[in-house]
């Protein structure tokens, strides 16, 4: 045979394949996200991987910009693969705002692109999770934004976690009270390193926060002091930060508003302060937010960073249509939560281990194809043997995990019956009548 | 306010989005697609949406080629969005040969983009879903994939259906032999002109027939006569083939096979020669086959064309490993089909018609976020109440199709009880105990 010149198999770095086990994690781990949205009255909807690049640039920032894949189409078309669903979903409820009932609440499931930095474990191509509820402001939807959240994580089974939660308002206002900044440039810088806190903690972000043009040297540590209070139950003391506020009304009712959708959701979820906290210190960086914001950490895995987050921003497709869409959301990070639940050895194998068919004679194939037939019927995973020699379909139906093996050959055939192999034990029963088979399989699985 | 500077927010054209009732049905289908598959040993498997350009590109003709989203890269790599599962395929089996245990049965959905002209009808993102055997040549597996398309399209209901099944073995060697062309260019050209039989009928097959070079103008008419021949059942008469090709040792073994798979085949899936018919005219173009090659088309809207199709490929992966991988397997067009069940009716709504818990006062929703968590936590699918007024919450339940509305305000959360409404005839129960509410709701349900 004439030597042939190949190609590397290669897949580009910073992308996964999925082989079976990962697969059926990832599968099992979507089907639980959608039982738990559907139950909580979420629609699944869908939107392209590529969008025109107007509609998704300058919307996460220049670092983000600068991460997009985009290129010219077969038309010169300026495109992009989208880096997120949130984007792409303004888009659709601009364009779609007619044929939706709002409050609409959505689930979308797909994957989204980012060249970023492999070097820091990312991944360039990764499945988030979103779910959104639009068209309403209210206390009844944060809770359930909340609610929704708490449900998928616990069905989920990752143990145990945080949810915490923290307000931008509320957050906006005391930085620009106790900095004495107006609305702007300055109070982004503070976002921006208070965001940073977890990570390179107080003494730094209060460099930053001294940096900041115009801002009051004494009013940084007593900004840092207030979001890391804690009330006796662990939250942030709210009491000392409406306190600090008094006289700005519009921010004593986002406090409330704040101490009553967290009490309600953890009612509602039957969660305590351990699993459902207040946390001020929550920023989220720049977005777009606009009301509660928040952040969910697993217990065993603090390190890992949030696996969960989001929250209120009342403009979303403001860009697109000038009908007003408040809305409140979040997002899992599904590939983040398998790596996270792989470290934890929480993964549970989701993979089938069928019932395996093996055929003695090629003679008995129809044969054996009917009993697969009668058995696929019947609920029961069932493989077929498709190489040559016996011994070889045992040892393959050994490698998939088959609990038992149905061996078939020409003389069951004629007499209708089959061979029946437990492989845990290699106990073998034969004769067994082939009207039988989905009973008998049946039981000996159990 | 300011006036904003708007974005048109516009889709690209050829890209579609899925609204939820769109998406609730495409969700089902794959859903189908999913169970059938694993019942029948299949195993999901995932590979990324950008490929190096060398590993897709040259692989589906310069048709194809021309149609491939690539650019460059951060990186500055030339790389590109997957076409079709199939290539990508070729290279995780190359990759991950040593992590498979084959025969290796896999299930792969995913989308695919390709820059079509979308004046027909075609949509530039489109969902794939790909089943194949690899790492076996055999009549078992040929059956196996039969059968299993069989009972995916069953299952998905869309109503009568016929697999034709060919063979490129067979058809190459009766071109070759009644045209008296050697293998090469003349049996490219003969097989892109018989793919094209249904579309343009036999005048003009004959013609491009007659136009290769070097062909014998009599065997054109011989082997269209042969290729549209029937016997009694209706199956292309593989005895006149037989004859034909007496002394083809190997092409006559062919033939046997082909009889034995689809008689096989359609005692398994208890399908008539109606729904599963042997057809040599069915040639797939070009593409890699090398044995058995399939068409599916519905009985109610033939013209639709195929809507799954396939065949037997001895040379996966050899652009990427020594190893001999032979496969079989086959495609279905999720969206085309999607389409076709639209315009045959035959489409279900799969949306979900929530239960509704209406507020009926403010300080009552932690009371109507109990019984909602309750609810859900029994299975039954539940929306609450998040705009302010009760009347717009029940035009909102309305507009969902909620079958029962719950209603909770602060008398009820005093004596602990609800009000249960009944939509379709407007009856309501009131002072119902909040102990039974899963109890009446689910009787209330059926």
């Amino acid at each position: 045979m004439q030597k042939k010149q190949r190609t590397q198999a290669a897949r580009l770095k910073g992308f996964r394949d999925y082989l079976p086990d990962a697969m059926a994690a990832r599968v099992a781990m979507i089907d639980v996200i959608r039982r738990e949205a559907t139950l909580a009255g979420f629609q699944v909807i869908g939107t392209p991987a590529l969008e025109y690049a107007v509609t998704l640039l300058g919307q996460g920032g220049d670092e983000t910009d600068k991460q997009v894949y985009r290129f010219k189409d077969h038309g010169d078309r300026e495109v992009a693969l989208r880096f997120d669903l949130t984007v792409p979903f303004a888009r659709f409820v601009a364009e779609h705002q007619n044929d939706l009932a709002f409050p609409f609440k959505k689930l979308q499931i797909g994957d989204v692109w980012r060249g970023e930095n492999t070097q820091k474990g990312r991944y360039r191509e990764f499945c988030q999770c979103d779910l959104d509820i639009i068209g309403v402001d209210g206390a009844a939807a944060d809770v359930e934004i909340l609610t929704v959240f708490q449900r998928i994580l616990s069905a989920l089974d990752v143990g145990g976690f945080t949810q915490a939660v923290g307000n931008r308002f509320i957050l906006s206002a005391l930085i620009r009270h106790l900095l004495r900044i107006e609305a702007g440039a300055g109070e982004a810088s503070a976002l921006i390193a208070l965001d940073k806190l977890a990570k390179i903690g107080t003494e730094q972000v209060l460099g930053l926060l001294h940096a900041i043009p115009g801002a009051d040297a004494g009013g940084s540590a007593a900004l840092l002091s207030l979001l890391t209070s804690h009330d006796s139950a662990g939250h942030t003391d709210l009491g000392l930060i409406a306190a600090e506020l008094k006289g700005d009304d519009v921010s004593l009712k986002e406090i409330d508003r704040l101490r009553f959708v967290v009490a309600t959701a953890a009612a509602a979820a039957g969660a305590g302060p351990e699993g459902l906290r207040i946390d001020l210190t929550v920023a989220r960086g720049l977005g777009y937010y606009t009301g509660i914001v928040f952040e969910t950490t697993l217990t065993q895995k603090p390190g890992f960073g949030s696996i969960s987050s989001g929250g209120r921003y009342n403009d979303l497709a403001g860009r697109f249509t000038s009908r007003d869409l408040p809305g409140v959301g979040g997002s899992i990070g599904l590939d983040r939560l398998l790596s996270a639940l792989e470290e934890m050895e929480r993964l549970k194998s989701h993979q089938v281990k069928p019932v395996f068919v093996a055929v003695a004679t090629e003679d008995a194939l129809g044969y054996a194809f009917e009993l697969v037939g009668a058995l696929r019927a019947a609920g029961i995973a069932t493989d077929i043997g498709m190489v040559a020699k016996l011994g070889n379909q045992f040892k393959h139906a050994d490698r998939l995990g088959a609990p038992l093996v149905v061996t078939v050959g020409g003389s069951e055939m004629q007499q209708r019956t089959f061979a029946l192999k437990t492989m845990k034990d290699g106990t073998e029963r034969r004769d067994l009548p082939a009207s039988g088979v989905v009973e008998m399989v049946r039981t000996s699985l159990t």
